[in-house]
């Protein structure tokens, strides 16, 4: 059968645009639910290994989730240069925590996730993305709202990761992806500290979302840069956008942010050192040209509506 | 009908691997053709504007070929500074051509393609590619076998351009990614010049075929250099390999770069400019990596087989 | 590439049911036009040869359409005995009236279709189907909607065939399903004539359609009978009703059949005969309890709006 | 997102033919398995419910099931008029025994199936199909080689039923679509009994494995006759074989069937009564005349080759 020789069977259909889907082969499914706030699937797939679907949204697979989750979490480390307590909002897989965790000088790891019932999917299902950064003492993870979780705390974070999924209608995050979220991760942000969003497509059809989340950052943040990781299983580059009260180097040395890496984390990274942090900071015209030009802000009254539909009524 | 609200009801599905298919719905077929050489559509699609499609294989769109033709065109020419002549083998949909014109040094461009009839669907259906590119004095086109054209000229070019279609099996290209054709394309080289070759995806799970490209390079020419590009319609970032008798530095200054192109071209470039060229010259670890262990070299007696395949007998 | 090997670069997806995607493999766009009414494709396909698709929805291919046409045809022809004078609404391709035509006791035969572009094309390009019939000096084709048609003529039938697209909400058909449409029908049909409709699929998930058709024409015409045909690239058998003022007896003898055919027709029927004509004739049980236990009647008022979408505004 | 409006995000893909894909979205994945035989999936569809998957072809669902199962087992034990003992091959469902076991008369049913942990899934997850059948005294169920099987025993069977997955080449089955096979059946069929098989496809362009199945029982049986159903979640009607010492009637009255039925089961038929058998044993001309016309038989030699591929090695 086909099946065999060169296609599957079963396929995960992700419409990228109404007119543009990217379907993967599914050879085994290795776990579904209907949460109490989204569909899951976790499943494995012919060429980029188990994969954690959420809406029908392809969230990450264990053959290219290096080229998500090391870009999320290390270039606001390195700005930083030595962060101690690091608040992580998402991040279901574990992944964005175990790049984290590679940090010797983190000391206080908090992941606020929504969907426990996602997280031990993940647990037990994705050993691979994980590696066991659950079982590190220095993490804590809580079950809860991330909007809600924001206001109920003092504590300053050295670095704040808001790794959520897609701002999808009826999906479960679509309200932190606005300026008053942001700003209430704002007063949770050490002076020194550095906040990073992971900020959708950057393809040229899809720009919309990526611009008005810089549009939206910088009128929390004087200090907003987008860059980019050219990640493959979405089908198309991936947008990040950082911002701090401290300024953000664009053409950093990598010869010593090789040296900081090596000092500080305990290695490991696959796709990200001097040169490749280099690299992703440096967007193509076309980019920062619609960001620059962007106008419309993200709030709560007009938050963004990302392609797609969730399962939340 | 679902075609009219989310989706088209046909459907150009191309294999990025075995198991992964990205599927752009088509809303209107232009040009269809069986030619000498290979089986030609040109379509309109529903996000990304017409496209050619060769051998199933999808090569470039209006809605976002400025990512693959302009990082193709401008590295070279502005590592060389003032090229005069110009060769691009391959590059039917007059795209390539187009980008090269801007350079007001350029006072010769010859474009080899093997496939007369794909060159004149494209002059009839692509406009929006060649701009009238085909008009331009400067440019002479000849429809012939680019691996011959190398054996029957002597004249020097400062710039070289390998715009060819993907080295499937059967297909008319596989010839021309090997150390044998960049060995005659050398010989015409100016000693100041520089090759450029498009290079296959650099994907994780396809990585193979540019290293190999990279590494059959290193045998030929002194330096050679990796970029890429975050093309969206292929489903993945492009790489493109630069090389030449001269060095090639990987971190320019923008503004230096800005400047030469306000001097010496008539300007019009989307995503080019030297922040993109510094950071498309700066690549990821994972990939330098590939690059660097790869060992193997093509040659005729060993061409390289991409995946999919053609309709050449 | 899997193209060459097992499947097809391009595909035409018919959604059977929201959840249900027939799709078949594109090798040649023969035609394809915006016309005045619809959007028609003529393609070729990998395994059913030639096929003409209207507004996303496949009307028939060379490969088996003859398991459409002549259930549509023969049995009111074969009912009446020796017809002469035939009026077809709609039926493009030329299949219906060859068909028609191959009674020798056909006089005249009138077809009425709204798409005079969708007619040209047919001729051109879908020889197969319609086997040069349009050259026959009995039959005349009339660019017209059939609706109106009805009201301008006192002429009367001895069969009336209507062959018309399903009728899909702003598609050119769907007010041709209705009472009063069918009452027009009956005014110009002969005391001894016979009315037959193509009447939908009778697959369990969409019997709904073909059962109301049924119980709408009960309020016009004494003698009701469906009967369905093992059509198979639609995906599933399909329905056809057949009426009269004439009693219909589903138990005919097949031998009796056989020697009308082969009196009074010039022969080539492929798939009906008397022992077809038995077994279609008599449906399972299912379908004869849905038509039986109908209440709902389409009207002008209330038409039916079969699953898709046309492209009339 | 599209999947929550017209369309699903996971579809299992048949191919028909190789140009020829018929999706079925499915929106749960009730039970996967690698069997020591084959790869299962139980999974919950759109449209038409829960269906079993076995090496990637739909075996069954619970929307349509009753369009094969019914036709699979009724007309044999018709026929027959008063079976007493059946054998059943296959028929892992539990469909098969659910309709032989509405048969008052038959007092032991013995079901033959290579599959275990098939039986199981479907035992736990199919509860519409078997309908609890498995727990009926009158079944015995043994896990075992339905060709061994016939070998070991002498027993006679009133009725014996073929209910195997298709012969696609490395699946458990294909050997037991052989000559060599049908005389074991014959062997221990008792001389007033009848045996059926599910015979493959009708359509035109995948007529050869019924008309060569048909064939090869000719070379066993002295009565074979062939009737079909029209299946829907198969993409086409679908083609069963029975045949006998006895003669088989293919213009029963319909009456004396319905009294029958009446008399000997329980009731509970949806689609199977005196005149649904009428059609179906009335074939369409070009299928009579494809059967009549076959030559080849297949043999343990020559074994059938389905189109499909299985897992076993």
């Amino acid at each position: 059968m086909p099946g065999s020789d060169v296609g599957a069977d079963f396929w995960m259909n992700e419409y990228i645009t109404p007119w543009d889907i990217y379907a993967h082969g599914v050879t085994k499914v290795l776990a579904y639910q209907k949460t109490a706030y989204q569909e899951m699937y976790v499943v494995e797939t012919g060429t980029y290994g188990k994969a954690l679907v959420l809406d029908g949204k392809w969230q990450s697979c264990t053959g290219d989730e290096f080229l998500y989750h090391e870009p999320l979490v290390h270039p606001a480390m390195i700005f930083h240069g030595s962060p101690r307590k690091v608040l992580i909002l998402g991040g279901g897989e574990g992944a964005t925590a175990r790049e984290v965790l590679r940090w010797q000088t983190v000391e206080k790891v908090v992941m606020i996730d929504i969907d426990g019932e996602v997280v031990e999917a993940c647990k037990q299902h994705l050993s691979e993305m994980h590696q066991n950064a659950f079982d590190d003492p220095r993490l804590n993870v809580v079950i809860a709202d991330a909007l809600n979780f924001l206001d109920t705390t003092d504590e300053k974070w050295d670095v704040i990761i808001s790794d959520l999924s897609d701002p999808i209608e009826s999906g479960p995050s679509f309200q932190l992806f606005t300026k008053e979220y942001f700003e209430k991760a704002r007063r949770v942000l050490a002076p020194q500290g550095f906040f990073v969003v992971q900020a959708g497509p950057v393809s040229p059809g899809e720009l919309v979302l990526h611009a008005r989340l810089a549009k939206t950052l910088t009128t929390v943040f004087p200090n907003v840069q987008s860059y980019s990781s050219p990640t493959c299983t979405y089908g198309r580059a991936w947008g990040f956008i950082l911002t701090s009260e401290q300024e953000i180097n664009t053409r950093p040395n990598p010869e010593n942010i090789d040296q900081l890496l090596q000092e500080k984390t305990s290695g490991g990274l696959r796709m990200l050192d001097g040169v490749a942090l280099l690299g992703m900071l440096n967007l193509p015209l076309h980019l920062r040209q619609a960001i620059a030009q962007e106008t419309q802000v993200y709030t709560l009254a007009e938050p963004p509506k990302f392609f797609g539909q969730g399962s939340v009524k």
